[in-house]
């Protein structure tokens, strides 16, 4: 505990590294939440944004190690912004909408896996948890819900003004969806932390350990609700932890060891 | 090891859930590797794919829960074949490429470790771990490298054929460097789980104790070689789960205990 503490200590005094340099306004809060607890430390987040992304190489299909934005936004985004940002484009362009992210090292795994459910039930599907060298346990919240757009082609625009319009709406309805997803995961953190306190101590007397539970809230529909079914489980589902049962409810009880 | 492996012999007796009905082709063979070994057991899998799919709302922006395809290939795609599929369209059509995810049941934290830094080296940075109740560990192979097109709305087609033959051309390119990484992740997959066996078999007449050692191959780049540095270390970059120290090479050592 005093290693961790320590460590999270060090890594909260390091100035920012981003470019930004500094907290997104809707990531503020979730960060602020699981800082305050001693057994989490946030490492790196963004709110999400859309963004027009200029590469240097004209393999728009790979990855640019070296880009620039042309335009980002972490709100929604209008067209004349963005069709102001397009006439300075000389490469190929690619507008991208890229939903919150967030990397939280975590004391013990169980934290992770708080951490994980809470996400997972915030539509976050594509979270995961990380185990490193020297047992360092790292949460990383990620979503599916993305767009990635190639725009220009060494510097010409390829699509119609009329395209650039529907495709900021589409982003926009994106980035509406990404902030109601962080507002829930906010909430749902902050209930399923308040009810880990609560149940450690209540429960502080009776052992030596303490027990926490949080409610697993998951809808499962079955494959006739679904309708058509992809493969694997369609590349948006999450990787499923648990067994096929179908139940609107679960309880996901952890057990918190007293430190 | 017991309760695992009987749990894995009824997992790979159901039938394929996928709507393709089986494996895809460039998966099987990274599919029947995992299979092979006791410790792993491969729950779901795609070997990536290039897809037309039409949803049944207006709100193209929104995960579409009905879905068809009108289109999909675990190939290079070409534009007839493209242009047939879009006369088809009714509602909206997004062009997605999707790369190669799979999912694997583990039995025991180190092994889903070793999988994970061998995808993450791969190029498959967005994998991750799951904790699931009752101890079930996942380990889901996944990466950012994807598309995500708005094509057609309500029906009608929103960008020109020069656009569409441009978008393939770049959907291609990720298919291949796609089936780069798998072959890729299969060969650094066969050598880690051999390096792990052969680190048994010699050290296990020591000590109870059996010592796999995993050369964990990442290149770190400095902030000034990456170019411009996004927030949080791109969007792109995975989770970090080491100190941020730089080095070309780390020695990822692990401990199995012997069964």
């Amino acid at each position: 505990m005093a290693a961790f503490g320590r460590h999270k200590a060090q890594r909260l005094a390091r100035p920012d590294g981003s470019r930004r340099g500094g907290l997104d306004e809707r990531a503020a809060p979730v960060v602020r939440l699981l800082n305050g607890r001693a057994r989490f430390c946030t490492t790196s987040s963004c709110a999400g944004r859309i963004v027009l992304a200029q590469g240097s190489t004209a393999d728009a299909g790979i990855q640019k190690q070296n880009c620039t934005w042309l335009l980002v936004t972490h709100e929604t985004c209008d067209k004349g912004d963005v069709m102001t940002a397009l006439e300075k484009a000389t490469g190929d362009v690619v507008l991208k909408f890229e939903p919150f992210v967030l990397h939280v090292q975590c004391q013990e795994l169980q934290d992770a896996q708080l951490l994980h459910s809470v996400a997972v039930d915030s539509g976050f599907r594509n979270s995961g948890i990380t185990v490193g060298r020297g047992g360092k346990i790292m949460m990383a919240v990620r979503s599916t819900h993305c767009l990635e757009v190639p725009l220009c082609h060494k510097g010409k625009l390829m699509v119609s003004e009329e395209y650039i319009e529907f495709l900021i709406h589409v982003a926009n309805q994106k980035m509406e969806e990404n902030i109601k997803r962080i507002n829930r995961f906010y909430e749902r953190l902050e209930s399923a932390l308040n009810a880990a306190v609560s149940a450690n101590s209540s429960s502080s007397q009776e052992t030596g350990k303490n027990r926490s539970v949080y409610v697993h809230r998951r809808k499962r529909k079955t494959m006739q609700e679904q309708g058509v079914r992809t493969s694997p489980e369609d590349h948006n589902a999450e990787s499923e932890p648990q067994d096929g049962a179908e139940s609107s409810l679960a309880i996901f009880a952890e057990i918190m060891i007293a430190d």
